[in-house]
């Protein structure tokens, strides 16, 4: 039986991180600031990661989301920082290898969210996905929270429970 | 006496126009469109003007505001204008010569703005524009009325008065 997920599709599962799993690899800094987000909930981003700064539209929730990124040079990007001020997201992200083919994002949030630690795995089929055993270093599950989504944590400030316990 | 602006300030003038001065040159195709427009004033915007399609992002109302103008491709445009159904600017600009060095930017609007006719003079000096006196086929001037800026016709719909009369 295939249970390879459809093109488009991603089988993700995302936790909390009570503590570090020992010393961690270098990692990847990713800035995210949300320039505008209107009424009708189409948004406009700004992000650096790994030195690739990119402006996104996206728009509002809807059967089909319309979702352009489009590669800026830096020098724009700093210019338009500053109007994202106390709508940012910035992590810093390291990637821990699980075993097997898996490997987990371990994002280490910086700035408002600071002490704020989410892991998130990606895996290949629905089966690999039940099957998952957590290793202890993992808390709390909050795959399909909104409120760890980048907007919500870019929009709404620190998250109520920020531990796993 | 030299009266010419200080470097990045431009002298205009803007009148509705009662009626065409004849035959109208070729004009220019002007589309432009307000993807959101945020509570702080941060607006994004794209606009196809004679083939160069362009993302603008400007700031809100401040001393010092930012506007970053950003070409995209004709793809990207095509893509991002649905969103910007409702908040939309489309007219024709026609270049009219008035002597000297003078010439208007007449432009015809369509769409939601059926019927508007606006032209802009732009002049070399002070003196130049209050020396100036309007050809017959000019209307009432409407030169700093906000009602009549991109933002506003896009966002607020059609402007109380369109005749000069």
């Amino acid at each position: 039986m295939n249970n390879s997920p459809p093109s488009g599709v991603e089988i993700e599962r995302k936790f909390l991180v009570d503590r570090l799993p020992g010393e961690l690899p270098a990692g990847e800094p990713i800035e995210q600031g949300y320039l505008v987000v209107g009424e009708d909930g189409v948004e406009v981003r700004v992000r650096r990661r790994g030195g690739v700064t990119t402006l996104t539209v996206k728009s509002g929730p809807a059967m089909v989301r319309t979702e352009e990124e489009i590669p800026i040079e830096e020098r724009r990007f700093e210019t338009l920082w500053p109007l994202s001020e106390g709508r940012r997201v910035t992590k810093t992200r390291h990637l821990i290898p699980l075993g097997g083919d898996l490997a987990a994002e371990l994002d280490v949030y910086s700035g408002a969210h600071e002490g704020l630690l989410t892991a998130e795995i990606e895996f290949p089929s629905l089966e690999a996905s039940e099957a998952f055993r957590p290793p202890e270093w993992l808390g709390r599950e909050v795959t399909g929270d909104r409120r760890f989504a980048n907007q919500a944590l870019a929009l709404d400030g620190r998250p109520p429970h920020i531990s796993g316990a």
